[in-house]
């Protein structure tokens, strides 16, 4: 951090070599992305037993699938035997196990070693004990969350407390009843920047009014540039002449059955940290989840989760999908560009945060906590938001 | 290594990061590859004075020339002036000099300085000690092998020795006089996978059922698992219907002149650590010379040797090269697929031998020897083959 | 270096890890890329207020510009809100100010913060000091040389110097009027070769008699061998039949003004370390500027420049840039094909010079005292030139 006191009107960022440094990329593999519950695969992936998807949690390929008993399982993706990588493809479905193409060992839906050449003549091997590792895994609000860690964190005081401490209460997002809505659309995308970038950015609107004309033109009050998502409960309104959350604030798509008035016409955003993103609106919600591959790589897959109606009816809702896009693609770009200055001398000791962004200061003590680094008491500063 | 005891049907591998890890390979390059004698290249590539071929060896580039007198001859493919690559071309040939493209500097087909600029008023420049730097040279098999160690081991007592152990003695080897067949095809295979992942697979047949439909279907007994090169002298022996060592089991070529009863209608093969393997048929030869380039990256050249009056005849061979250039791609896919799950956390410890496997123990202790490692004395295990 | 006495006709290289090792190049960015004056563009590319260019010197970006009132001034290339990459176009234009494509931070074309959104409401923020981080500029010979350190050293005693040391005294380069001239035709190298390399070969002609038939026949002492430029004052004669310094000595364009008889149908070398060679021919300038990218990779732009007059008439030029167009393709195949050698062990302790080359070392003790290293006194030789 910089050695000269700064204004009161600013906060400090991180370094810029917490952006590119290839053994802080690790550590955060270590403590955060692979210590921490982290939302995976949706559960309309996994449609029937049998069904498997594979995702990179951390430095972990991990094999999602589900159980005969409908049940969700996740599992390092690795055979015990020799190491094989067991899956290759993304997703898929197979019958009643998983069969390693090396040496033949199988291992059931529930991660149990069902077979291998020459099993019944080594008595002494136990099934369960050279089963696939196993993961722990939670499935909310439509998504399969796990977590790598040996003895994971309450999913109700980390997942659920976030979107609480954001909404007011968890109640606020079930009436949304996400897990029932459809897949309408996924777009994914690969970002040469850090993750810690993306959530910088997804946590602050004061870029909105440069970057996001179709944004703002929607939610009037972005172009103000306070990050709305941090008044607890306050979701940001839609422009009086806006007829829906799209690209041209034309109409979008029937309101969710179950949200309430308060709920109608405004957007909410949500940060999961690590690596989530909800965007509650009131005809569809928009769920982004991370996948951070290096210091300098994030691949991103986007959901537009829309009414079950909606898809059964054909109803185009490209108008809908593609405001978000947009919004991504402004996003990204911006990412990137910081990342590419991360690595300057002038960014030795990081930038500064004004009044309307010092709240992403919480998400830097929390990196820097999970890292176990001594989080030096903030000197007093006056004046700040 | 697991700090839970096996089971005594298993045995364990190296842990997962001697097959990523950038600096094992350094010390894998500095203590086995540049310290063990390399099976570099075919004599037939060098079929007169001034052919050259270049290879890599560990880390350098090494260059291999037929003397005027007919002598292999072997040198760092460096000038030694100011450092350029001496040869950028895989082969060719040259008349009485490699002559360096930057300032001159010539080198006779025994490396000794021959000519440069100004040489002659340089009077105190002694033209052996400013020759190429030369490389330890021995032909056998029709291949020669090369080492680059300042003190090369004994030939007999490592590679013929290794030969000996799997037949029983040399002479075995001797009857296919593989030095006089000629090259029928040579395919070069670039496998993303450690060199040492290669060596494994070819060390046991524990995998043939699963992937080797062919392999098997003309060697019925590799369908059982278990690695016939692990009896000393055994070859396995071709199907009853089988007529020839081909990809459908249809007859192949005539059988090589001098081989006894004992070898035909056997396959016998042989691992010549670190990078040869042989495999003797009654009517052919298979040499796989390995090339490990990184800790994830080994190019193989895999020669069919066929007898001269084959090649003179213009006999179709395809069935014959058909069938293990199938088990390659079998085998090298299965490399690659392990070496994608070397890096996981749950491989840390390495994966386990089953008893089919536990001779490839061998070659990890050979491995951490040469690396300098102190092996640790097994602890004693029960039932294990 | 060595351990064997050097006959006197040698002296040593720098090892070969001095080529290679990533550690050595970020020393070299510091201490000698990014501490000394360094040449970045040329004045006719930032033709008016608002142009800009961008370039990489060391490890940074710096962003060149021309501000109002005319003077060129050079900033790192970075927001100081949040460190995105300010520009990330080569070249253009603005105009008043750049603007930060993230939060629209601006900054005039002094540097100074000009505007940003809530600057108002942030009183506490000073505009210099939050202004972009200026580099010091110097404009001479119709380029602009920045230097990243912060307290520069002197640009007469370290760049005229160096000309002067070379041509006898800084007279002689004014009389080409460089600045005066345009820009013929601009040609881009990239090349997989360290930077030192380049200089080491464009130091010495001992490899021109091998490498360039066109340059020799022009220049007929160039075929013996000795670096001209080394003798103060010395430019290499055209041969009695040439006409003109071009690819084929036929006639080249006229000659330039102000020169003196003793600079006709001459060719003057003169290297500016770190990155920079002058060529200076009766009718034109070549100036090549380097940009070290990495050890192993540099950036080469290669500058033509020739009177006004000649441009404007349109006269074809291309007989004189083929000239050295095909000396560079040639000097950077050579750089390229020692870079391949310089990993070997066998170079481990470098190569040597020999008497056409031992003012090479001079660079090399510069190139060691800047990094830091002890420079040991030279052990006395006899007999070297």
């Amino acid at each position: 951090m910089s050695t000269t006191p700064l204004p009161s009107s600013l906060r400090p960022t991180l370094p810029g070599t917490a952006y590119t440094d290839p053994a802080t990329f690790d550590a955060e593999c270590a403590r955060i992305l692979e210590a921490n519950w982290f939302c995976a695969v949706a559960a309309v992936d996994l449609p029937k037993a049998g069904s498997f998807r594979t995702v990179t949690v951390g430095r972990e390929s991990v094999l999602i699938t589900r159980s005969r008993t409908g049940e969700v399982r996740a599992f390092f993706n690795v055979c015990r035997h020799r190491g094989a990588r067991l899956c290759t493809e993304s997703s898929g479905t197979v019958g009643r196990t998983f069969r390693c193409p090396y040496h033949a060992w199988s291992y059931d839906l529930d991660g149990k070693l069902a077979g291998a050449p020459h099993l019944p003549q080594m008595r002494d091997i136990d099934r369960t004990e050279y089963g696939l590792r196993t993961i722990a895994v939670r499935e909310w609000l439509g998504y399969v969350w796990v977590c790598l860690a040996d003895d994971p964190p309450s999913f109700a005081d980390t997942v659920m407390a976030s979107v609480a401490s954001r909404l007011g209460d968890v109640a606020a997002v079930d009436r949304y009843d996400v897990g029932s809505l459809a897949l309408g659309k996924r777009i994914t995308y690969d970002v040469a920047a850090n993750w810690k970038l993306v959530v910088e950015n997804f946590m602050e609107c004061y870029h909105c009014a440069t970057i996001h004309p179709e944004l703002t033109g929607v939610l009037p009050e972005f172009a103000k540039g306070w990050a709305a998502q941090y008044y607890v409960g306050h979701g940001a309104e839609m422009g009086a002449s806006v007829e829906g959350f799209t690209v041209d604030g034309s109409a979008g798509l029937g309101r969710l059955p179950d949200i309430d008035d308060e709920q109608d016409r405004r957007y909410f955003a949500v940060t999961v940290a690590p690596q989530v993103f909800l965007n509650l609106v009131p005809d569809h919600v928009i769920v982004h989840r991370m996948f951070p591959l290096s210091a300098n790589r994030t691949v991103i897959e986007c959901d537009w989760l829309v009414h079950p109606d909606v898809v059964a009816a054909g109803t185009d809702i490209s108008r809908s999908v593609e405001l978000f896009d947009r919004v991504n693609r402004q996003d990204f770009d911006a990412c990137e560009r910081c990342q590419s200055g991360m690595g300057s001398r002038v960014y030795r000791d990081g930038g500064v945060l004004v009044p309307t962004e010092h709240h992403i200061e919480e998400f830097h003590t929390w990196v820097r906590t999970s890292l176990g680094e001594i989080v030096a008491v903030p000197e007093a500063s006056e004046g700040a938001a």
